[in-house]
């Protein structure tokens, strides 16, 4: 049994239920529909977009919204509210207080669909970097127009790859959702975090970092980031990529970092969607909500493939079993993400 | 959002995204296979049973084991070690105790299979009634067993019906995990059970009970047993059952007691077995796992049935979004499970 580095849950790394990690790989399902919201055409299908990216006559990016009546058509990147939302703006934008033991709240909040290229196809492990590298700043974009509503305590951006993963639509998008209040799992890692700054007077990521790029468990890095698989993986296959300077927020990326994250989720996601064959997954960035937490709270993103069910035993207690060793997911995910690498430069 | 009972859970009933609880209704896949381990006749192909249901020459249940050699045919229970444990016991049964701050603990505990009946298909939602009070009989000796163990800290048991919800084998069986430490949710709920009955010399459990019986959420009762969709549901048709009487642990079930458990769990999961043409859930006992926590603790079954897919947005904050309102949720299952009861007593 494994303690996470910061959360107290344990994960069984169960080798008598051991797997290989590419016992996991399937035949692929295509489930192309026959007509996509969210292809090139179909704008009038979904909300005006609060964002778009286009391409102006001199080659740069233009940024736009949609106004009444005019729907932008030869978007690259197109963002607009979720039409099945979980979070709602409130009527009128103001700070929201939570009573003390409240069991109620208002689901005020902002939730956003953020589609990742006119390609239906064209997901993180097989686009092209310039593509991914608008992914990228669209994400900063929002988080950014979000951050600053007096409504909103935390920001979250994460992406559904595939139906086991729970995707509704095949079509390459991701997600924002704003919430009125800071989730548990962050909390939890916050106070953690925070306690082990003021014992330590170092950030526990940077710090965590450090050990795990030379373990078994690193998996790749670049200037920008480093990857690896977390010693108390709750998944099989999963890995974390972290910003290697100390950063609290994505928001405090350089133009060039936004580039080492691009090439990042392009080499690793490809090594994934190379290595099983396009598995479904899950990845969502972890954010300090606000800049209190600079100090010891540094940004990340976690990448959850979904090759198994969490069935009533870790339903009713809380204990992962996970049987693939993390050891084992980074040396086949560090193979399938060098051989990723050598293929985009080729 | 609704903040859960006792724990620090919020989960967003999302109406925009509303369904009905019928519509989660799916065509039943058949997934017999051609062998099965835990038919009768195949017991060589799983380890030797540890207890084992007989039916006597004068009509009455003995108890028994599998001897080296000898295996029982004529089973109409049988539990047995799982052949791909989670949790292995130690080779000198002993205490365990873990060190401050440990990151790494021997996964020393059991991990057994309940068989539930000789016949495949012989689910609880389906199950005649003296074989359901056989099961519910069975985990109690199973769960006995293993509490007394010095490395045991606590004994789950738990159900997966379907492949969705995490079963690999079809016919009817639940399992037991035995752990060396008291699993996070568990801590969780004593330590929030304990400030209740602090603050208001009350049991939390049986206070629920006494407001939700009132409410829409109320769905079934019989004298041992009270069931509910619980306020804050993180599962559609998420459902709970609660011993009426206080009880820290269903070791303190009076003959009568298990009856009325029986013919709880026949009731409401056959009810959501109609009501949904048979879908994949998990169940799980919450049970104390010590008797300094007789006065505050509640032992109780809790219900997920397996509707929707937990993606990026609740794995990576801890909020939980649910489409169908609890209310709405009792409303169905109290009717489905009405017509059960008439139809088990016809």
């Amino acid at each position: 049994m494994r303690k996470d580095y910061l959360l107290d849950r344990w994960v069984v790394i169960a080798t008598e239920r051991k797997k290989r990690p590419t016992d996991f790989a399937k035949p692929r399902e295509v489930m192309k529909p026959a007509t996509c919201p969210f292809d090139p055409g179909n704008e009038d299908k979904t909300p005006k977009a609060e964002l778009v990216y286009l391409r102006g006559k001199d080659g740069r990016i233009k940024k736009a919204k949609d106004k009444n009546g005019f729907r932008y058509k030869d978007w690259l990147i197109r963002c607009f509210p979720n039409l099945f939302p979980a979070f709602t703006p409130p009527e009128i934008e103001k700070k929201v207080r939570m009573k003390e033991n409240s069991f109620l709240f208002d689901a005020v909040g902002a939730h956003e669909v953020i589609v990742e290229s006119p390609q239906h196809d064209e997901h993180p492990g097989v686009a092209k970097l310039e593509q991914l590298g608008l992914v990228v700043d669209a994400y900063l974009d929002r988080l950014k127009a979000f951050s600053t509503k007096p409504y909103v305590k935390y920001v979250s951006i994460f992406r559904n790859h595939g139906v086991e993963a729970g995707a509704s639509l095949s079509h390459a998008h991701s997600q924002l959702i704003a919430t009125p209040l800071v989730p548990l799992t962050l909390r939890e890692e916050l106070k953690a975090s925070r306690r082990f700054w003021q014992n330590r007077h170092e950030c526990p990521f940077c710090n965590i970092l450090k050990r795990e790029r030379k373990s078994p468990r690193f998996i790749w890095q670049n200037d920008g980031f480093g990857v690896f698989a977390p010693w108390a993986s709750v998944n099989p296959l999963e890995f974390w990529i972290l910003p290697r300077r100390h950063q609290a927020s994505p928001l405090e990326m350089s133009k060039k970092t936004r580039k080492d994250l691009a090439l990042t989720l392009r080499v690793c996601l490809g090594g994934l969607n190379t290595l099983l064959n396009d598995p479904p997954y899950n990845y969502g960035f972890h954010i300090a909500p606000s800049s209190d937490a600079d100090k010891f709270y540094h940004w990340h993103i976690e990448v959850y493939p979904k090759l198994a069910i969490w069935a009533g035993f870790e339903k009713s207690t809380g204990i992962y079993i996970n049987t693939v060793p993390p050891e084992d997911a980074a040396a086949s995910l560090r193979e399938a993400s060098e051989k990723e690498e050598k293929a985009i430069s080729a």
